[in-house]
């Protein structure tokens, strides 16, 4: 038994992983694979169609806005939102709340004006940057709302009188969020949503047509909705398992009842961290992410000897990224709260060994 | 069991889905699904590794050579390609054989000029178009090299004087070519290769960097071979199975070995057409596809009675593209001989019942 707190690609429920291999053999008993059936079959246009209406569910999307399944992963998205929303000569904020808020401004800045109106990068993004003006003239607000890197979350999102583009990919689905609120939504699947090769994309239809820009069609929202994700082949398989693991969600009774208990998984872990002599958190202590939980060994030579007993409880993915160090705990959706106890007592364990 | 002519995403071999479920539970003994392991784990850096030089094996490919598994398919290429090798003001040649051929086109001319130096299309794209001259000073000659709607195939590959660029979509690694004749070959996997969700692009180093355009990273050649294919999270499964499905055409013999078998499945099969009464082919004799066989019933009120009769004998995906109505028999290198001897008895039987 593994305890998977890998950062992304990462842990998926297993009764999904069951259904999925499952399907690898024999899809809905159509006697062929989900790997080789048609797209346009009437059998995986239900399948889509249940992926596109769970989303809409589970985030209580008000009207005007589209559900899409793109490939390219969020990092296509940060080059694809400002060729569909920017004009030229047009001018976007962006929020540098990490490396991956970095990598979505330096991509816009191949399409127009970018203002970085807040950045915490001074201190290598460990904390939400927050006392900042969103300019009125701007196009767009762009945010990301976890840093899977750093372990920080935005934990109230800024108001704003633009229109709030958001990257969720490491925490969509794990909260409530009033939907609302943003004007367009992305996230690569493969953390709280389903496997590497799909990307949702969750757009307000008024948003677009506005630049006057030339956008080839894979590239172009609207031919995208237009082709309700099918104008060209999708990734059929991630779509599918996606579509598993937001109904998996709804079983659990939604976002709301998944929230309470990411609540209660972070919890556990932060309180540990923050009483075990050994360890110490790394990131502000007000922007601690739900989902990505960042921490260090209080004594660098610790580290190795704690990565070793992990591995030996069968605890996976908890190496911190190397810009950081130490430790990271991912705590997605999926990951039931008894790895969260296994890693604790590991913690503990190791206390008491070293002490 | 089902005999799988769907035109794409098609069949795979069956080993290769028993393969793929049980990664899907367990990849490698690691007790991990391939679904929610790290693409940056020494796992999947084999994978892909074992993948990469697979292609360059089974094609032969010479030196200055690299090979990318990308996402968004060969719709994606028909921007992706003109973006990184046409200047601004610079012309490209593309040879209209189909309608895929004609969506590339339309992409590149958003990135500059467009020469269609051949088309079929006044004739429903039913015969390859042949003479032509291809203009030395365009940048780059663009082919098809199997039209999967009309089943039709270039038998023969023009001499150009410019760098070729060919999409083999449909009947990639089902015979052999002279990999040095081509400076960019791509291809969606969910035909010949793998599962729908990852593209195969193969692209002569030598080709880039030509422009001085600024290209976002995600649409940017260069930044992806920098990359290994892993700039951004890679669709990792649809790479396993790819990986795994060249691993069987490797077994198998090779692409040499790959292509007899194609061309006796055609050749059975073209027979039967040619011979039976109550059918007929579509397309120019020369030209006529190994991979997608067209063909329509002689009288078209015989259409829905065969149809039916092919669904009793577990024959699925054979209906004609709405284009070209009638019948398409996709025959990829995945589809057994077997399967295409059922087909042919069937043709037999309706012939029987009906004359």
């Amino acid at each position: 038994m593994k305890h998977n707190f890998g950062a992304g690609p990462g842990i998926l429920p297993q009764e999904v992983l069951k259904q999925s291999a499952e399907a690898v053999i024999n899809f809905n008993s159509t006697g062929l694979s989900i790997l080789e059936i048609s797209h346009r079959s009437k059998e995986f246009e239900a399948v889509l169609e249940e992926a596109i209406s769970l989303v809409k569910e589970l985030f209580e999307l008000p009207e005007g806005y589209s559900v899409l399944f793109l490939q390219g992963g969020a990092s296509t998205q940060f080059a694809m939102v400002p060729y569909n929303l920017l004009p030229e000569g047009g001018k976007a904020a962006y929020v540098e709340s990490g490396v991956w808020a970095n990598k979505a401004l330096k991509e816009a800045k191949y399409f127009g004006e970018v203002a970085v109106i807040a950045s915490s990068k001074e201190a290598n993004f460990t904390y939400i940057p927050k006392d900042f003006e969103v300019p009125a003239d701007a196009t767009y607000l762009h945010l990301t709302s976890n840093n899977t890197i750093y372990g920080t979350q935005l934990q109230e999102f800024p108001k704003s009188p633009i229109p709030v583009v958001c990257d969720m990919s490491s925490d969509i689905f794990s909260r409530k969020i009033n939907a609302a609120d943003f004007s367009l939504i992305y996230a690569g699947a493969q953390k709280n949503m389903g496997p590497a090769g799909v990307t949702l994309v969750i757009v307000k239809d008024e948003l677009l047509g506005k630049t006057g820009r030339q956008i080839p069609a894979m590239f172009n929202y609207q031919v995208q909705i237009d082709g309700n994700s099918l104008y060209n082949t999708p990734p059929v398989f991630a779509i599918y398992v996606s579509m598993l693991t937001l109904n998996w969600i709804k079983a659990k009774g939604g976002v709301e009842a998944i929230e309470k208990e990411n609540i209660a998984k972070a919890k556990a872990l932060y309180t540990e961290i923050d009483r075990n002599p050994l360890f110490k958190g790394v990131c502000a202590v007000e922007d601690r992410s739900n989902m990505n939980v960042c921490f260090v060994a209080q004594n660098p030579e610790h580290e190795k000897p704690f990565l070793k007993l992990c591995d030996e409880k069968g605890i996976v993915g908890i190496k911190g990224h190397r810009s950081v160090g130490g430790f990271r705990a991912s705590i997605y959706n999926a990951l039931p709260i008894t790895s969260v106890h296994v890693l604790i007592e590991a913690m503990q364990e190791f206390a008491e060994k070293n002490k």
